[in-house]
């Protein structure tokens, strides 16, 4: 790459035009998070897919969450970690962990790296102006939240004002109550309430595929119908059954198209929606 | 105070209102943090007391420290606090928990209950929007900042939003490292940057006194000449001596006047701005 | 009262927190007027109560009548007030009185005192912005008009320039006539084109009673059905029955909800709007 | 006139579009009163005139007086008007009358017949929004004002929601006083406080003449210097030199040009303003 | 006419108000071209009439063709005009002749005179922000357009910031393509898609005529309805019928009336809108 | 570079970061025309930068000329093209050539150009809005003009409208005639006036040149002064010379810097912008 000329990047650049100017004003909300997460340097790179996006006119908006980072704070301070069905079991003290790492930790870590990388970024919780309104699942899990209401207008402010809204998923009620809330569902309800183009889910496999040990066998769209399907064959199984859920959650609260796609892969965000090479497995409503 | 009648509760309303008036549409920092923060009932009446201003058309910005629960996070870390000449050297791992801390835990917790009392309430760190640019103070102390500059159109916009400002006092650089900031003058900064009415700086005592034992001989009012003379004879002295140093700092920043108050005596912001009872010193220019 | 402390006063101020919060941004119309008006300290502190209503952020009009200083100057005029079922027979000459008095005496006296209080009004009347157009009601009454229509945008133009409105009910037609409207009616009229929270009828009354002599008979809440009985069953009766008609008219018209209470009374607007205790009797839909 | 076809009219209305195209976006105040506005039907050609001035874009502002209307009320009032030195003595009385009748009649009046020539207009007096502020002049004449201050916000709010100000000029103080201001005076403060292009002065002569006797001696044009020998050579005398002094002061506050013109004549204003014969006399600041 | 007074002319300027309140606001497309505009003086008259109809508060819009110039340029460059059906045969080098004349010559120099008299204009083509999108109409006589779509937002633009938008009728496809495309058409679609008052079509007759060769046969105003009859009962015949068939288009489409008239006489835009006397034939759809 | 995959070219984007963030928001005026513009593929690329640097928010305004096309058509209508000293003697009728070709036939295809690309542009001249004003330089070259005023405001209206304006250089005067404007001259004032931070000047040389038979010797970067040395010295010569005085002069005016630039190479735009490698000569101040 570094041999490429000026003009053989110039090339490079208005080759994407077509694709900036689609993108151009639309809304995306990229949902990063757990396992797609842990690599430094990849993170860098999705910053910077980030900003970049940002100033060639897209209104992205960044949904996080951080389970290593909570899971090694709990250690350290000697609480220890329990999970039941997956979801962490989360008692009044791990609730205010989880809101002190992710948005005391991991959301101004990523709001510096924007920074950095020249973007102008403000973090904030589904605390803040009551972003994010949650209920308790089940009482044996504690404050483990499924969200009841999302009042954008925060994110929106942000937005006209010019920011990156960087967001970390804790949600609360009217009593005060802070709730871990799973992020994939969490960015779902924010890009349906922005009537968001697209929500990126960034984790750690490359998206839906046919064989999970054929790396060539990744399916790069779907409709709703078909995967409904592909879970009812097995093809859609374990892990990925709820993020495929989430994504057809996402797309009945207005998304207008999903991608499942693999974080742990450089550049996948602006490689997907600026060059003709796609990423990860695209949802669409039909 | 339940005996009063409706119509009392009227007239103490209506007797407000000349200083109701007054503060309308004017800005006002209220430094909150430390030891004036310690007493659970207490905040809640500070937070109170900060949604009426709101709700009156002051236009009420709160930046806090957060001391002690550093301290008790660094020890449940296993991490030993350390201080120089009253200030906590600040290794890279101590900074990230002091951002942990003040941005993840106390931001938002004083945003919830900012919004538990009708007020709506975003939380930030000098981090986001680069609010609070710094550099190093002092080697020895590492990561302990002097500010060097305020981008303020964060804070505008949240107000301009319609939002309370929530602000916790860690710093950035061009590096994107963090840097601990004395919250009294990270206050200062804040409030000459917006040319605040007045900077409110909540402590555990009643403000200037000529005898620290005699509580009748607290000062009201003082300008920064006759301060510097306090000083010189000692009656300004020990803890209190960078507090007024603050004030005057503040001053000179374009804050039209500085009030040191009790923060642990209820509701002192509404008695000090809207009663005929004071509360506290007010430092003024000359 | 003057023995009350400075923290006793703020707290009777955060105590009228959730009120204040409920009604900011608000709008609320006020019809002042004939009997309700007549002791000027009253007077002064309904401004009162008015000013620090716009101060907190509630979008307030005062709608006023004048019926004692109409009378009062026809009468040195040497033109003999006349009327007909208690309305006033308005030839042209006294139609032009009434203007007169309504538009360039109580109007501005009212302003004035608005203004002296710390408020900024303007005072307009029915034909200023063709605010209130009207047409005869009966012949033998001459210019006693009844409101045909409502353009609202003088007084949404005043309110968004922060003004407190001031209005006084004349209205006027295309060939420029100048008629004598009821006050509560034109009020009725006004809130409902500006979909007002509430609408304040200031009478001598205390509210609907069930008896007029037991002064403990007080109704605090009705729905438009219950009136629509109490008027059958003959408890409401009397002047009572043209106040309740409106106030049905100004529901019907979009207002959501209507108070009719005592205006001489001290302080009864912000009692009614920032405390426990209820003034009046406050008529709702259903 | 009659005999005009439909091409002449056109003709005169494009004969006019230079004259248009200069004032178009500009402030004229015309101030009107006292024996200028005596006669209906040449009131209707005023407004008439300022309605076109409104809607060819001009941004045109009504200041009137009322002295006769004034003196009518108070005679029939039994109240006997008295004069010194020209200035009516008006004690708290008198002032009380003189707001009613300028504010209540002939406001509404001027207001009313704008609306019937199809312009909108809303009427205020000094006291609103505390437009014009006063003091007391001379004590023997007790409530006749000087002018102190204009608060020309109200004004420019009327302008910019769309309306025709007009304006009575009677003005108060802190205390809520009422002051009897000359008009010419309140006009000339209002004028440059919005920076006006022109002020027009409606009297009952021509303008500045040689020889009051000859008709065909009228100045035309005058600049401060000549207005000053004019009056040193006692060519300007009598009744002309507090209305050449007014003019002057307008200039001094920074209206662009005066034009003393005669209100007994139709459509002066239209004349001076859209045609090329002139009208009055027109003095600049050189 | 220079006999007229400044007196005579303000009267004539005063009869015109009902006129000019009506028209303030409103929206006026003005299609002119081909024989209307042969003659020099007349157009400056129509440009008169333009620039006055902007400044009293008229949002018009010139749209022009221009086929005398086209044919004159080609026949200069040698490239013989060919038609067919009354349609000018436009290959590729024709439509961009066309386009060179109509964007360059005929549209620059429209502008220029508007200028000269008085007013702002900025000339467009409907190849400037896509304005007109076409498709072709026949293989047969090339690139000939038909109207696939308007995107008014140009227009609406150079309105809102104060210009006469000056338009030839030139269209474009996604290609690029350049179509020659019917004025009238045109100005159809671009005078319903800004909802427009009024549509002007400035032609070389009178109007509709019941007989062609008798002046007094002008019928002032149509419905659609009769229009449709007129056409069967052969009175509406020839040339007249694409004219009635557009003005019955741009009903459909939105304009509230449309009038035939004659440009070749004086000022016959203001004697229609502005004066008691018509001109031309008013169409409305019922 | 076909070779180049999704990831390689995602990597180019993100390299290009710090330019786009550097240039986001600025105004860039890019003067094309004359010999730089004959080639149609170049054009394109020329047109594609453009398109490329608005949608990542760079405020870029053409400015073109188009001497070769008016020449051609100059020749097609029999009007033999003259010069004196390179500048074109420009009669009445050549002035209204050079207008038809440059508003007509150029500035539409540029326009057309630039939508294909995805861009949307309005297309003026000099006359619209009176954007150039001119007068005549000399008497023997007739209708060339010197600018003696520039109009901004419509190229700002259609900037803050979102468009990318495309400006020919014909001027005009009061009396309406029409001057033919050196391109680059009137490219250097419309920077100016818009304090643009580049000016970049295509022509169809790499820059200034030590040694112009040495395409090595190019030098990237020149204060004025060493410019006017370079001019002493012989080394900037010939054409160069005026060149490098409207660079000079633009810099007078206000641009930021100026940069020489071969618009015969590929995107030579964005490899001066975007990428490490410059093109041409940039010039500076100091």
């Amino acid at each position: 790459m570094n041999g490429l000329s000026g003009l053989e990047r110039a090339e490079v650049l208005t080759q994407a035009l077509p694709y900036i100017r689609y993108y151009n004003g639309r809304v995306i909300v990229v949902k990063y998070g757990g396992n797609a997460m842990v690599n430094e340097e990849l993170r860098q790179q999705v910053m910077e897919d980030i900003v970049l996006l940002r100033l060639i006119g897209v209104k992205v908006i960044l949904v996080h969450g951080g389970g290593p980072e909570i899971s090694d704070i709990m250690n350290r301070l000697g609480k220890k970690p329990e999970f039941v069905d997956g979801l962490r079991v989360t008692d009044k003290e791990t609730a205010s962990i989880v809101q002190m790492v992710l948005a005391g930790k991991v959301n101004k870590e990523l709001v510096s790296m924007i920074e950095k990388k020249g973007g102008t970024a403000i973090g904030i919780s589904g605390i803040d102006g009551r972003l994010i309104v949650a209920k308790m699942k089940d009482e044996r899990l504690g404050f483990v939240g499924d969200v009841t209401k999302v009042n954008i207008k925060p994110v929106n402010d942000l937005i006209e004002s010019g920011y990156i809204p960087v967001i970390c998923t804790v949600g609360t009620d009217k009593e005060g109550n802070v709730y871990n809330i799973n992020g994939d569902t969490a960015a779902a309800y924010i890009a349906g309430a922005l009537n968001a183009e697209s929500m990126i889910l960034m984790t750690d496999v490359k998206g839906v595929m046919r064989d999970m040990n054929d790396k060539t066998s990744l399916i790069p769209e779907l409709s709703v119908e078909e995967a409904e399907k592909l879970k009812k064959d097995g093809i859609i199984a374990g892990g990925m059954i709820p993020k495929v859920d989430c994504c057809v959650k996402a797309l009945e609260l207005g998304v207008k198209n999903v991608v499942i796609m693999d974080g742990t892969v450089s550049h996948s965000i602006l490689t997907e929606l600026l060059t003709d090479d796609g990423a990860g497995t695209l949802i669409r409503k039909a």
